[in-house]
């Protein structure tokens, strides 16, 4: 540990009331005696020396010692051990010791990162760490609520909250005390601690001992970021009534700037487009501007697909012209190595309050006003409709193909936000959180940047809608502060976790589940509960679906209530097996069908009915699809379809989708969209 | 434990060699100290009595006790101690024990399972095994391969053969040795026990030590079921030259059976079709007969879906009219609770050497032949064209999704084997093995039944072609013998991962990973080894590969070679980012895309070319397929492409596919499928 500080902070937990196993150096029999007094029996008595590194093989230690009589004989002892076995070494005295065994061991650590600033983890202690990584993550300060919620993310809880083999259980209030304590330690010290590891802290029944404290100084003041989200101007993205754009061509026709004028120009968006281009007069049949300045109307919107070293000069016309919102299409930026020229073009923005979206994006897309920005021309990626669903990516690549995915669910707003030289994260889900046509917010992310402002509006706006996140670039990374365990851990998806459970966010583990999550939050009720039933006419794939349900945890398999068993047995053929799922086999048909959902919508032990199709089994006819419909016209209960097969079930998925109902093509979906549902 | 046997086991380990930590119960001081001496030094001395439970807490035990002195003095002070703090207490001596600390802790077991007969288990010990079920099984007898591979199975190995925290690294040679040992018991003693836990069994270098060993006898001798397979007549339900059909009706004409009779009657099988049925003189057209014994040729296969009571009847007459080949596809049997009927049905088919398919399946499918059995009409199920690909599928309904999604890669042989009275897993994929039209075998299983017989032939024919299976049905179940941890712990997945690692399976762990990997080695040719390189257009869903990639741990990325670095930044504009993956970012051209892949194929790091489109971005045209077409023609190394979007991306997808290059829809098939191709 290097020390950069004339404050010894060796025992700073001790002023935060957390206790170390108490020991004292003692000079002579005498004084070991004393010390044991005050300690307590048992006391282990251990040799002091520079020299001596394995105390035990030359007789330097003892443990169990449960009288002052003891301690006396004991002292000498050791001492004529040590003289005899190591005549030359220089002794200081003998440290007289708490006894603390029987106990489990946890990790708490803090490190203070970039993005997320002051953390606290708690994990499992010792030799295991760093193998099973069973840590949780939260964001710094805490409550009451965020303890209590961390320690039952932990796999490791349950052993140490029940006890094991003669350890007793641990006392769940001295854990959360003992956690309070080390967070508010963290808290205190940040700006001048980088990371500290109390590893191990011993825990048994209502008593904790610190066995071990390293802590890393920072060398420079650490600071939290400002976690203020910019809401201002964020409107005229979507809702611009003109729109100018710098990168197409009257020449070359293949220019990204020539289709990004197609999609405006040619579709279904109604404002005014402005082509900017000194070298033509008219690009694909409109009137060009050699620059904006030359343009006579107020512009809402500019859009840039030109090299980023042109960007700065655009900017300064942009503030003479009233221009407050750019989307920059074009990269080159920081993901090529060139660093300057984003944090110029920032300087600017903040300079003149111009909102900027990008650069290195596709840009923007409303489902109402049809304004677009993307490069991809309409016959190779037809646009969404209008609905109710809001998505924000870092990367263009899985914007546009959620886009695509949503086609016939709907989009309110989108944006692509790439290297997000102003507009981020945190301001978008504020904004979105205020806008009425919004009723779920889906985004992508790769890499936070300022992730505490993310934090703090997730946690505002997931109180009034879902927030669903699919957060990639999972593979953990050298830390900044590799030589401290929580810096190590804190460089994997861990901490991200805790700040998505502390925000109220939902969080998905891949593209697909993102899409059904987000589809079945707008297309279904929110369901009073987590436990599901499925009734199918092929039970294979719900054997599969349980495995997954099994392996997630968050969903619960219903218990039918007798009443329904009875209702079930009373009107179905005799060789449905009905418990959980309701297997109506390959000769179900469209009644059987109907007459179980109708009995299942009425049992209180079932919050989720999911449905798995065989479609291909003749008994089952097309017109299932408008008895669902019905059925979800009346239903309170959310209800999700499944099926896996080949032109024809994903016709009849279709027609079902178009009653309102999700359909899924996979067993991971499938799962996915009901654990999105449920409370 | 209950002991049925007069044979005392608790040391039997020692006859195979497995040391037990060394202790002696002294009676006096000059016994404790003898035994110190035959022990080694340092020992512990423990107090031995039946009246005390914390012997800790009144001063029963003393550890690292040095000298004989020592012992004859430390013997005293326990007994004043013990008996001034319990003098009612009945002492029977002081155990004089060996110090064995500073070790490692694993568990070894052994469990006797009705599917795979006896296996051994390997894990971590102590108070974390059921926590994280970090073990590792195998089938017994095991040889040094097996043992050495599930070392390196155990997440916690790393730990043990590198050591940690002051504690000696484990040597291997000493570990295998162990292993085997046990195994050697377990395999010597399976038929009279049902388990054994060493638990745990200490590890410190080149020692070991069994600190404790509980084991539970059996109540009936245990014996392995034969695992020799049946293929004999195999042949005939793909190859019959003529059907009849039990089960259609000529007057409710909604019957399974005349669906099935459409299958075989009016689509491509060219064989002869004589529907049974004594109340109907002809069934669509088709001449009936009133049994089986009218019809007048050879019948080579028969298909029933009648209820199962009738079977036996039917059985008797097969046997009569010299019918070798029966399909059940009829339900009703164990899985509705009726077992008896089908031992009945399975004693007929030992008896009269009858091969059945089922019952409660949707039979077989023979892609060159075009003989099928499926009651799932055409118009709502496309038979797929015929091809290298066998499967076999417990489940009819996920057999059936398969072959759709296969419609175009194609099929050889199919068999839905449902509750598999006769012809089994193992029987199959000893059959597959041997048929020349099979190049890769698929097969998706709920629960095994004899799986040492499928073990047993994936073995053989897993050195041949690839076996590629879906084992579902993962929850831990409630084991058998529930007070073993071994027991427990073979309830879960961890016994078939084993298995399938003996087996040299490829495990996948959903359905659609089942489809990307069977497609992927027909079509492409295999790697080399597990290298791979990313190209790419959008660059964000290749982020989400690199998680799924390390998480998975199968695949590696390639460090491009520097001379193809070289070549890249010569030959590439200057935006592109070189290095894994290729981002040709979303200005990149179908020449940008030919030129990469063409320096890559001659990369001696890269052994998998992993291709990921977004077709959206218009700078990549529509030629794209031919260009990768002649790219596939000539290069012996593994080509994967990945696109996600809408129509137009599942267009060019289909182009691609044609040209023999596989398509991924989701970045989970993408990984997947490169998983099956790597070596």
């Amino acid at each position: 540990m290097v020390k950069k500080s004339n404050v010894n902070l060796d025992k700073i937990y001790e002023n935060y009331n957390l206790k170390s196993v108490k020991s004292v150096l003692a000079k002579n029999a005498k004084e070991a005696e004393k010390a044991a007094v005050s300690i307590g029996f048992p006391v282990a008595l251990k040799i002091e020396s520079p020299d001596i590194l394995h105390k035990t093989d030359i007789g330097g230690v003892e443990l169990n010692i449960y009288s002052e009589e003891e301690v006396k004989k004991t002292y000498t002892k050791i001492m004529n051990s040590v003289k005899s076995k190591k005549p030359d070494a220089e002794i200081i005295g003998i440290i007289v010791q708490e006894m603390f065994s029987d106990c489990f061991e946890i990790i708490l650590g803090y490190n203070f990162g970039y993005s997320f600033g002051p953390t606290i983890m708690m994990g499992m202690g010792g030799i295991f760490t760093e193998v099973f990584k069973d840590v949780v993550f939260r964001t710094l300060p805490v409550n009451f609520n965020d303890i209590k919620s961390m320690i039952h993310e932990l796999k490791f809880s349950d052993l140490l909250l029940n006890g094991f083999r003669g350890i007793l259980p641990v006392s769940e209030n001295m854990l959360i005390d003992v956690i309070k304590k080390a967070s508010d330690m963290a808290y205190d010290l940040y700006p001048r601690l980088d990371s500290f590891d109390i590893n191990p802290i011993a825990l048994r029944g209502n008593e904790h001992r610190v066995i071990d404290f390293k802590y890393i100084l920072s060398d420079k003041l650490n600071k939290i970021r400002s976690s203020e989200a910019k809401v201002k101007n964020l409107d005229e993205f979507f809702n611009a009534k003109s729109v100018a754009v710098i990168g197409a061509s009257g020449t070359s026709k293949e220019k990204l700037g020539n289709y990004i004028l197609d999609s405006l120009a040619f579709h279904d968006y109604k404002g005014k487009v402005y082509p900017v281009n000194p070298k033509s007069k008219s690009i694909m049949g409109i009137k060009a501007y050699p620059s904006i300045l030359n343009i006579p109307g107020k512009i809402d919107l500019l859009v840039i697909s030109i090299p980023l070293s042109a960007i700065p000069g655009i900017l300064k016309q942009c503030n003479k012209k009233g221009v407050r919102n750019v989307v920059i299409i074009s990269g080159g930026g920081k993901e090529t190595g060139e660093k300057e020229l984003e944090e110029e073009i920032k300087k600017l923005s903040k300079q003149y309050e111009i909102r900027i979206v990008g650069c290195n994006c596709v840009g923007v897309f409303d489902g109402f006003s049809r304004l677009d920005t993307f490069f991809q021309i309409h016959d190779r990626m037809k646009r969404p409709k209008s609905g109710s669903i809001s998505m924000i990516s870092q990367s263009g690549t899985v914007g546009l193909a959620f886009l695509e995915k949503m086609g016939d669910v709907g989009i309110s707003k989108f944006v692509s936000y790439g290297n997000r030289i102003d507009v981020d994260e945190g301001d978008l889900i504020e904004y979105l959180g205020n806008d009425k046509r919004t009723k779920v917010i889906a985004a992508y992310v790769e890499a936070f940047d300022n992730g505490r402002k993310f934090l703090a509006s997730a946690k505002k706006v997931s109180q009034r809608k879902p927030i669903i996140v699919y957060k990639s670039g999972r593979t953990p990374q050298a830390s900044r502060v590799s030589e401290s365990h929580t810096g190590f851990l804190s460089g994997t998806f861990n901490i991200i976790k805790g700040v998505f459970n502390q925000a109220g966010i939902m969080s998905v583990d891949n593209f697909e589940d993102l899409v059904a999550a987000s589809e079945v939050l707008v297309m279904q009720p929110r369901a009073k509960g987590n436990k599901v039933l499925s009734i199918t006419n092929g039970a294979g794939t719900v054997i599969q679906a349980v495995d997954k349900i099994d392996e997630k945890g968050r969903l619960r398999l219903a218990e039918l209530s007798p009443s329904s068993k009875v209702k079930l047995k009373e009107k179905l053929p005799s060789y449905v097996i009905i418990k959980n799922p309701v297997d109506l086999t390959g000769s179900a048909t469209d009644d059987d069908y109907e007459v179980t959902i109708n009995i299942i919508i009425n049992d209180p032990n079932v919050d989720i009915i999911m449905l798995w199709f065989v479609f291909q089994d003749t008994p089952v006819s097309k017109n299932i699809y408008s008895i669902l419909g019905n059925i979800n016209k009346a239903c309170s209960k959310p209800i999700i379809c499944g099926a896996i097969g080949g032109e024809y079930t994903y016709y009849i998925g279709k027609l079902i989708k178009n009653e309102g109902i999700p359909v899924y093509y996979s067993v991971n979906e499938w799962v996915a969209a009901a654990e999105a549902i449920s409370k």
